[in-house]
């Protein structure tokens, strides 16, 4: 039996969602929607589906999938409200809740693949936790259909849990991700080859599968040594937001880590 | 030509220098030093050298490794000075200059692997950066030998780009870390499996090797959504100091990432 599925949005989740989509066997991609054509035509031509501007044009399908910025998401069900749509509608998001497709009455589900996407980076799909949610049983065997055919790891997840597990993601990549941009900074200010990083970055990741990062912690703050980040601060001095944040973060180490 | 080696520490540093030099058939570990015998005895017995915790028993090597903490090397400088010792002694320090040690007379040099050290886990050595400073030519020499026997990256840096390398190290490293235990303690406290994060954090780091990290930001911050940023800074109300850092690092990503 083949699962038919449109998407609305056509960003870094829509593209790398569609694109390991279209390629199992049971799963067609039927429709693109976004208000760009010609990112609707990009993403569509990819997954041999059909771009379309307008929402009035979708298809009946077993799942429209909306994978559009979370502040996006609300004015595109009402839309769909106010089309009358009576398919299951899912959004993808870590953060929002199940409500904001309800509220307007529709079949509801969420599908938060705990990952970070972009362009030209391709995904460890099977390794990638999904979470799932639906008020409907049948719909939430569907979607773990769908899942099951991307990743080995599936969970079910009701609103709350998935917001404190996003906020998580927040600190676990967002804030390192920028950890690693001051740094590269730092070197590129010195016109110093940041993939002198690479290997120290790689390391401090690979850790965690062996141990818990308080136990990995190294670094000044840790061992309180006051002298050694007294000279990183005062290099900083033409940066004063970066000291603020080697401020901050150094003394929260050394809370975690007391003498 | 066998190049006899001492070490001053006993702690992560030494250790897995040690041992990966112990490995070398041109290189012997003679003497480990440490104020603790115990300690001591535990890294002389796995690389088969002699444990001591007097610094006059230190025998003539031809390379004197000290890897303590950053504060006391120029205790042990001073000590070794007083001892009058000829031999090259080197530290493994990224953010102390070679000067702590040439203020006491030593003939000094550095020995600076860019990694992060943690027991009982395993390092590249390979690919792991060393970085070698030294007044005279002929130590360097010796030291580019022992460093081309661990790693295929040797450089030569002066104690000022060290000390800027350390620095982007400290964001790269300790506080990306400190990121992954913040969102470790967020899952901890809601008896999550903490294991769920370890693929959004790898491929995070991974994806440094194809793009920098400001092509690769992504999270709230970075969309301006202000909603979910909000929703975390309230799910954050019992922790202020994880709220501050959501808040500081989130206005950064934001400048960083204009809209």
């Amino acid at each position: 039996m083949t699962i038919n599925i449109s998407f609305i949005g056509s960003g870094r989740v829509a593209t790398h969602l569609a694109t390991q989509l279209s390629k199992q066997q049971s799963i067609l991609i039927q429709q693109i929607f976004s208000q760009n054509i010609a990112h609707a035509t990009c993403l569509a031509q990819k997954v041999s589906a059909t771009a379309i501007v307008d929402l009035s044009e979708l298809k009946s399908v077993d799942i429209l999938i909306i994978a559009v910025t979370d502040a996006a998401i609300a004015l595109i069900a009402q839309q769909l409200s106010q089309l009358n749509y009576q398919g299951l509608v899912i959004h993808t998001s870590g953060s929002t809740s199940l409500d904001i497709l309800t509220q307007y009455n529709l079949r509801a589900g969420v599908f938060y693949p705990l990952q970070t996407f972009s362009p030209q980076q391709s995904i460890d799909w099977l390794n990638t936790p999904i979470f799932l949610e639906s008020a409907l049983e049948n719909d939430l065997m569907l979607l773990n259909k769908i899942a099951q055919s991307l990743s080995s790891h599936i969970y079910y997840y009701d609103s709350a849990q998935r917001l404190s597990l996003h906020l998580a993601a927040v600190f676990a990549c967002n804030f390192s991700n920028y950890c690693y941009d001051i740094a590269q900074q730092i070197l590129l200010d010195r016109k110093v080859d940041t993939d002198l990083l690479l290997p120290l970055i790689l390391q401090t990741a690979h850790k965690l599968q062996f141990s818990n990062a308080i136990e990995n912690q190294t670094g000044p703050a840790a061992r309180h040594d006051t002298n050694i980040m007294d000279l990183h601060l005062n290099l900083l001095n033409q940066q004063p937001d970066w000291q603020k944040i080697y401020q901050l973060m150094s003394n929260e180490i050394q809370k975690r880590h007391p003498k």
